[in-house]
């Protein structure tokens, strides 16, 4: 069987431009609109892509006034959204740094269990010093620790999700049994960062584990990653770039014993079709016309511990901007965004039309071919084993990439025509994980 | 308009008698299959009740051995539900003792966006040192602390789910404004317990709060449900305390500034229903004869904080029991379930019987006509705005309850024949609360 393409459609509010709310097309209010969702899932779904996906921090993160800001809280949106599916891919982000794993394990667990296997977990250690001060917190605890507690965290949510044996329960009636006690135990977990006894109060899910889903690129993400992640969001700008990663993330899992084939890599792409070059190209500048230049900039000078008016609209970045070390939120990214615009010698303005279309994921205009070009190209060259689709506009984006790109990934012979498995992990190629409490009585 | 009744179905496993998984119509895995929710969801709708409700603790409750031990996070649980019907309230456990206010205030906020404005928050503060180890802890806090959290906690939470005025969100396209950034503000709480800087991440949500519902019948507890509690669920056992505890609750509602029929109060009661009285008694038996006294005796003896060999099935509970003051679990229940003891003269093996079906609720056994009187006299003579029913067994007892007993009180112009509100704050003949940072700005 030859190699087959993963798709994860990457949903955000009425789409990942910016300015997508702007439209004559999209509904302002559709970001708290459950029905604008289910419509999505139902949209990837006839796709046969392999998930949906959706970001979160616990914060309003950006200016309310520029665009639609507030979220539903992504496990409720994702339960919403298997009671309308059959088949789809459910991943959810949620914070290791703002969460207890007792309840956040028994949440995904529990929506494995709704959805019949279909749950996943995108794990993130939330940059950004305003999340912090919703939890207690003056700033934001230290990019090295955040991923530490990570760490500690999955291990936790593992354990408690083999706290019960797949076969724990019985059921005997006539001996009045239900479950096997012996099969459902204590973890007594005593760490750095947590204490919990156990066992979960949910038995073993469809999938054993949710699928285990990561997005950080600095090295304390990648290690994290290699280390944990089943899959890998990354943003990469240049072919070349997406093969370095590729490369090293694949590396560091055999290092640590891995197959390198159990971590999925996905690049973004904020795909702008158009049925001709124009037409593509067209879109994209109507958008970059509806981005407010000055609510921008205030976000950008944010990201770079800077004051709004040291930026030049019309002007370079500056020259002595911090190095990543110095960089206590988003590591990776920071580097992304001056790489780029030191790389193309782009104004902040020119910088900020690149980044409010996919804010460091690489924005491609074109046909439908041309989109099924790049995706081939990518997948053919060590640089992706799947790809997170970033639609621009949605709902118009993402009926566009399923009705005109996917068909044409499916005549190449990249991507499945039918879904073969029922779970998540099925239709990446990944096993159910193995109970490992069950493994440690032997 | 006549005054009218509210029911709510709680709803636990398959049924809430300990023993209810071993009767031949009941499916021993249905408590983790969300079909077996659905269905119950949709006959309670049918009936058209105000709400369901589910019990929740972070932690496995039980001997799983005995019964049906896990339970789906509740949460989750509504959400799916909320997909299936269209009227019904939903009211979901959870814990101020181990959740964020942020993230449950969020979760709820965004419940409350998904099902339309039928979310329900009953409010408990989680007794029990096996749940503290889940989180950290050694043993449990104290019950005064819990309630002083817990206070502090809903205040935090009104404050958040008031962070956006209700007209915040302007969608203005043509100007490029999303929402009116002065009606979107943070909180900037400071508390004991808690430091949340806000604004939430969730517009206000169609309820504007969930329901807030409250269950713990403590002297703490009682004056925390007349503070802060729309709805009250409660154990008892005769007219004459019942009648007591409305009439209490109601005052100290009323000295606290509030409209007392602001506090809908909900006793609970386990209906165990038969075409002829015969038939009722006769399942009840059969249900007490299939409950384990060891296992059950080994629970009992936990609440009283005594080892099992010091209970004799066949004697009365021993002389020398700690006073409810001693007691940092529930307080109320405990006290509850010795006087029972003692005002029936019961032995431990029948006082085991009584609590198998409710738990210290009352179990009712009679046919649909006694069972409608039983609810008249009470809901007529100042004990009760309404009763939290609790079928022994599911989904046959809700059934039988929703097509033999709700017809009668419908006849007899008690109960609504058809939904007149589309909110579970409509159903109850609450007001939607007004927002209170929006009045602070005056
Ligand atoms: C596709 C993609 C999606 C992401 N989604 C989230 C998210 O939902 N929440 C979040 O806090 N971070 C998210 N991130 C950011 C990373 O998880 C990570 O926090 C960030 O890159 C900083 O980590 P680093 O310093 O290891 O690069 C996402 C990153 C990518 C590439
Ligand atoms: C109908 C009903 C349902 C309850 N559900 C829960 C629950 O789901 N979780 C919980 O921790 N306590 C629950 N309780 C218990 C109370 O919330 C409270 O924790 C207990 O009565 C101890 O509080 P007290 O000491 O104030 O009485 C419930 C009580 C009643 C009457």
């Amino acid at each position: 069987m030859s190699r087959k393409l993963h798709l994860n459609a990457f949903l955000m509010s009425v789409g990942h431009h910016e300015a997508s709310w702007r439209l004559p097309e999209s509904d302002p209010h559709a970001s708290w609109n459950v029905k604008h969702f289910q419509e999505l899932a139902r949209i990837a779904e006839r796709g046969k892509l392999d998930s949906i996906f959706f970001a979160d921090s616990p914060v309003l993160q950006g200016d309310p006034g520029r665009r639609p800001a507030g979220k539903l809280e992504p496990t409720v949106l994702l339960t919403a959204l298997a009671a309308v599916t059959e088949h789809i891919g459910l991943i959810a982000t949620a914070s290791t740094s703002y969460n207890e794993p007792y309840n956040l394990a028994r949440r995904f667990a529990s929506v494995d269990h709704v959805s019949g296997g279909r749950a996943g977990w995108n794990i993130v250690t939330t940059a950004g010093a305003d999340a912090a001060r919703n939890f207690g917190l003056d700033d934001v605890p230290l990019h090295a620790d955040r991923y530490e507690r990570a760490a500690e965290f999955v291990e936790v949510a593992t354990k408690l999700w083999d706290s019960w044996a797949d076969d724990a329960v019985l059921a005997d009636k006539e001996a009045g049994v239900h479950a096997d006690a012996a099969k459902v135990r204590a973890i007594n977990h005593r760490g750095r960062y947590f204490r919990v006894d156990g066992p979960l109060n949910v038995p073993r899910s469809p999938q054993g584990y949710p699928l285990l889903v990561q997005a950080g690129s600095s090295e304390d993400g990648r290690q994290f990653a290699a280390r944990f992640a089943e899959a890998v969001f990354t943003a990469q700008q240049t072919l070349g770039e997406a093969q370095d990663f590729y490369r090293d993330l694949k590396q560091r899992a055999a290092a640590l014993g891995r197959d390198p084939d159990g971590v999925k890599i996905l690049p973004g792409i904020v795909p702008v079709i158009g049925d001709t070059v124009g037409e593509a190209r067209e879109l994209d500048a109507e958008l970059e016309r509806l981005i407010s230049p000055e609510y921008a900039k205030r976000q950008l000078a944010e990201r770079f511990n800077l004051d709004p008016d040291d930026l030049d609209l019309d002007g370079p970045l500056p020259a002595d901007l911090p190095t990543e070390d110095e960089i206590e939120g988003a590591k990776s990214r920071y580097t992304l965004i001056v790489d780029l615009a030191r790389r193309e010698n782009l104004t902040v303005r020119q910088l900020i039309g690149r980044l409010g279309g996919g804010r460091g994921h690489r924005t491609f205009a074109g046909t439908p071919v041309q989109v099924a070009d790049t995706i081939e190209e990518w997948f053919g060259s060590g640089a992706a084993d799947g790809f997170n689709i970033m639609p621009a506009v949605l709902p118009s984006g993402l009926v566009a990439f399923v009705e005109k790109v996917v068909p044409i990934l499916r005549e190449r012979g990249l991507f499945r025509a039918e879904y073969t498995g029922t779970t998540l992990r099925e239709h990446y190629g990944l096993p159910r994980p193995a109970n490992r409490l069950e493994l440690s009585k032997v």
